[in-house]
């Protein structure tokens, strides 16, 4: 196995520890596989959210001034559990409410629906917010509609810097359903991912071959093909979001071309280039365009694109100040 | 190939195209490979380098207020023409003269002494530091002394911070050779990087096998082992860096946990756990951690660890703000 751990069931464990040893803004709470402000809770609305591990930086990554005051790591692709979500979401509050921000996976739905129901018998405010933004396929492994997959990022963005702002708990929460009414994403795989309990690939795809539609979890795409490349990559991805969300000549939007984790940050920029050109010829602003690694899958090579449609208000909350592991944006 | 490129030869034009489509703030010189900032020419000296492509985001990724005025990338893994980098100085330069930070391998060298001189003939002032922070081997391939690897961009941001604070050309030279004084780096394969061109991996591990000291290019290390647990990896790495640098107990560093390009970010907090503990057991302090993707080698999978000793004036201009599409610091 090509990794660099050291026991596999601590992986989880002491990639937390890495990174609160890196980051002095965050903090883990006691006891548990939480990531928090280190300065929660705040007056805000706390913005938080959680899933499986796997997919760093997602989602303690996101932890920090504008975005989100908490994230929960579960085991590697396994929903942390109510328990945990319940003590995050306590300890996030700081009176105003809280906002989870849920991937659409079963498990991740039923837990956080638990947690709410623990932290609400302890008086806390608690909202959902259910980020299905995968338009490859609906009801997949592990789920009952479509994935949540790159567009929870967006999500935390928004969501984080209209609490900051001091929106209260119905104005953060009807931010955050904008985002997802108005985000998809598209991905490949190249290669499949290798979980560091079974050190072997999740599934396999032959030296010419490709997965579209693939899932952040090795989840089955829509299709099996031969490599494609890197600009029927993008139009293939980007075409299944544009046709999703309706899109339109004249419309702004905002894009993320995103790393499964394996892939390197030259190739992004390869496919980056074509979908900006894809879309200035079809009359779409682009407000902002991200290219990097920020919803992966352990080690797979692939990508995925994501659209988002903006107006004044999300344009604006999108390039509001934030501070995070791995996003900031300067005032 | 496992690769999302279109032709190969296109691979380093596709990707500055990309880079320039996401970055507003950056400009790619007309008919050149070069990277510069939109808005430069400034009145501050000019901090510029570059190198041979497959290490992003380094170095075009690092073009931006606070760090570098420009950057000219080489086909993949080789160095730029002399006809490019004098391109870029003189397009940088804004009067305050430019400092030229080169990675230490011959052809880097050679064509950043041709171009100087060419540049000089123009009228710039030009200086250069070449960064030897690998202190895995002596005289590798493509170089005398030792190798320039992920130290660099701990020289890019101090210099570009004194370049931004004001700084004469003779105080942003001293920055930068203060910094190339006190860094060190060593890095291991888990695999080899595959080349665009070439499509198959540069060298050959066994799926046992590891090697420690690689270059960035693939080009030999010290010792090919057995796979090492992750601590173990650390406290190689850590050794060898601190050995050379002679920190002792009370000192202040930096350090750089950074990934090799295939490595998934989870693994890199892994390796900075153990990186954090035993310089907390040695009683060094740390000033900062930056842990990602930060000097690449394609796709390898890997890491490096880097140690900077820092003093008053090296912190101070690592904490200063900068906005460059692969870091930015806040006020």
């Amino acid at each position: 196995m090509k990794k660099i751990v050291n026991e596999p069931t601590d992986y989880v464990d002491e990639m937390l520890d890495g990174m609160v040893a890196a980051h002095s803004e965050l903090r883990r709470l006691d006891g548990t596989d939480v990531i928090v402000r280190a300065d929660v809770p705040t007056d805000d609305v706390a913005v938080v959210s959680g899933g499986g591990s796997g997919h760093e930086p997602t989602h303690a990554g996101y932890v920090g001034d504008g975005m989100l005051a908490g994230a929960a790591a579960g085991a590697v692709f396994t929903s942390p559990t109510a328990d945990q979500l319940a003590e995050m979401i306590q300890a996030a509050d700081g009176g105003a409410g809280v906002l989870c921000v849920v991937k659409n996976y079963e498990g991740d739905v039923m837990n956080f629906d638990t947690s709410a129901e623990m932290a609400e018998l302890e008086g806390v405010d608690v909202r959902q917010v259910v980020v299905d933004d995968d338009v490859a396929v609906e009801d997949s492994l592990y789920t009952s509609g479509r994935r949540g997959v790159c567009g929870t990022i967006l999500v935390h963005k928004c969501a984080g810097a209209k609490a900051a702002a001091g929106g209260d708990l119905d104005e953060v929460e009807r931010v955050a359903e904008k985002v997802v009414e108005n985000v998809g994403t598209m991905g490949v795989a190249f290669t499949s991912c290798v979980t560091p309990e079974k050190g072997e690939p999740t599934f396999e795809l032959a030296e010419d071959e490709i997965e579209l539609g693939i899932g952040i979890h090795g989840e089955p795409g829509v299709e099996r093909t031969e490599t494609m490349a890197a600009d029927e990559v993008a139009d293939t991805l980007l075409d299944a979001v544009l046709d999703d969300l309706d899109v339109e000549s004249g419309e702004e939007v905002v894009t993320i071309v995103n790393g499964m984790g394996g892939t390197p940050l030259s190739e992004l920029y390869i496919v980056q280039r074509r979908v900006a050109e894809r879309l200035d010829a079809e009359g779409i602003d682009v407000h902002d365009a991200w290219v990097g690694d920020y919803m992966t899958s352990l080690d797979m090579m692939g990508c995925s694109v994501t659209v988002c449609r903006v107006d004044d208000e999300l344009t604006e909350l999108l390039d509001a100040p934030a501070e995070t592991p791995a996003l900031t944006v300067r005032e």
